[in-house]
């Protein structure tokens, strides 16, 4: 069983290159993760989700501790088994999901009880339990249990979160160190808070790396701050973490917000951006996004981006994409979601070329262009 | 272009083994034609049925008249490229579905008008119009506008019924024999009727002949006769057909289905049912169906089948098709068509080499004797 590590292969500018190693895998970043929310990555199978490019998965703990739970996914031989898919796999802490999905939410010093917006069932999640959940599941990354500060936050009400999700965070250490599932080949990922004020982003940052963590997360972002926000924290608060350690920006983001937050120095991203609108009719393409329910393309036989290694993108007319979306077929949403995954990933792997090449810059310009440029012209 | 042909290669008691020769390929029978009803097998990529042994689809002329419009198949290429489809493609002439889901129906000699189930919008299907569509889609196979008898019909209904199909069927030939799109390569199908009167089942035989069609159907059955009064039209109706054309059941029919009506000399079939089953979290096996749904298999570690040549039956847990099915994950719809069509593929293909080797009876016995054992045990 390797160990965990981290290796920054390059920098360009702030933009870093570098590699996660895992014991199920190497991870290149900057990294897209796929979210397989409920041991999915909706609508695709993970062969294809793997053929993208694809190093990492992501999985919610709040939905997988209560459908099918913990317990019965370890009992099935853990994530990777049930939902066949070999390679590294990143679980959040479940708080994010308790906050925004379930009902009847107490919190504590403890930690949260609450009701499952499914069936109403109660249950509880502490910073020990996440952990729990998280090693029964076999999670190669693992995220401490934390608030997410809501936004907007007053100075008060943000440093009181964020101290809270500091005490949680030693705490999340203590039980993954203790826990009997742990291998060397796992991580723990701390989770910076302090909403829109330097000094508490400064104050997180610090007592975290002073904990100790084999990554740091950058989390309250993508809640409603707008991106011009979101990139002045980046701007403060990656300068914060260890280089010698992944940053990831969690939940986050349109193409252009990665681009942003690559040239501020993060290496990882997830979010259900890609999958979520390839369900509903939306495509991701160089040239932007292109809505596949506008009757536009009712006769065009040209396919969503022939530039793109994905037979989604390639071997189906916009006509054909128009008309599945439109009647609501299977094979448009399924088509769409491996676009848009393969896209993310091209994305990704464009921008680690260009940091290799030194040319991050030049990737920056032309990406913005493309997207200005807009979609295909009409037939 | 190679003209349709059809060749009888083998019989083993009434059960036939053949091969139906098309400009875009050979279909080898008995064969399972999975239904693509508006230009998608629905939840697969035509890849996949592909790889399940699929020698050709079935296409619905009365969905694919409505959305997205036979001229704009037509002017997008055609019904097989639009759906990245190069196989064979067997269109339905529309009327089955006029009749069982289009609004304010108006019979007449000339054809039926009617509104569309979408969208409320007018249209008229006569035999020449039914042709032209199918024409324009450019299915290989294409079949007479007739009138399915609806069961139960009083011998004089019935007899009146069939009369009218046999009128829209020289109708459909001159049609067929007409038209501009047609070549060499394509066929059309007679469709016997006349509900469970053996005289009025000959008669459109005879007239059928007469007239002179590529291959026959056989239609009206499995609309609620019961499977026992459909093999008993199927044991007076096969003989009455040509022994070197081939012979299609529409709209049948369960696995026991298929064995029973090849046993009497049938060698084509379709079917929304392993495809619609799959959907709604029904499972097809070699010991019989299998509802996902079902808690029992919340914890069952084994795959459907190891034994199918399908990822869907061999590398997924029960325990994991019953989490996707129970959270209405788009996977488990899909896994679940995968495994269905490839049993259905599977089923045809273990017929077709027993009847190669001359033991279709022994085929016959141990299929009765897989099904009879139920599915495997509890854990």
């Amino acid at each position: 069983m390797s160990e965990f590590r981290f290796d920054l292969r390059a920098t360009d500018g702030k933009a870093r290159l570098g590699a996660v190693h895992t014991s199920r895998g190497v991870i290149r970043t900057p990294a897209f993760m796929p979210v397989g929310t409920a041991a999915t990555v909706k609508a695709l199978y993970t062969e294809q989700v793997r053929g993208t490019g694809a190093d990492i998965l992501l999985g919610n703990t709040y939905h997988l501790m209560l459908r099918p739970g913990a317990e019965r996914v370890a009992s099935l031989g853990g994530l990777h088994k049930f939902m066949n898919w070999d390679g590294p796999i990143l679980t959040d802490s479940g708080g994010f999901q308790v906050m925004s999905l379930a009902k009847l939410r107490k919190m504590s010093e403890e930690g949260v009880t609450f009701q499952s917006h499914l069936d109403g069932s109660r249950h509880m999640l502490s910073p020990e339990r996440s952990i729990d959940i998280q090693c029964l599941l076999g999670s190669d990354i693992q995220m401490v249990l934390d608030e997410c500060t809501p936004f907007p936050a007053t100075e008060k009400q943000a440093a009181e979160s964020m101290q809270l999700s500091q005490r949680w965070a030693v705490r999340s250490k203590e039980a993954f160190e203790a826990h009997p599932r742990r291998h060397e080949g796992q991580a723990l990922f701390g989770i910076v808070q302090g909403s829109t004020y330097p000094d508490l982003r400064a104050e997180s940052a610090a007592g975290l790396i002073e904990t100790g963590f084999h990554g740091y997360a950058i989390g309250g972002l993508a809640v409603g701050e707008g991106q011009k926000e979101m990139l002045r924290v980046l701007d403060y608060t990656a300068p914060l973490l260890p280089q010698d350690r992944p940053r990831y920006l969690m939940g986050v983001g349109t193409p252009d917000d990665l681009v942003e937050a690559v040239s501020r120095g993060v290496d990882m991203f997830d979010c259900v951006m890609p999958t979520r609108s390839g369900r509903h009719g939306q495509a991701f393409t160089r040239r932007g996004k292109v809505n596949l329910k506008n009757a536009r393309h009712a006769d065009d036989p040209r396919p969503l981006d022939e530039s793109l290694d994905c037979p989604a993108a390639r071997d189906y007319s916009r006509a054909y994409l128009h008309h599945l979306i439109k009647n609501g077929e299977i094979l448009g949403m399924m088509l769409l979601t491996w676009n848009n995954v393969a896209y993310y990933q091209r994305l990704m792997a464009d921008m680690r070329a260009a940091i290799e090449a030194g040319d991050f810059a030049g990737f920056y310009k032309r990406f913005k262009e493309e997207q200005a440029e807009g979609d295909i012209s009409p037939l």
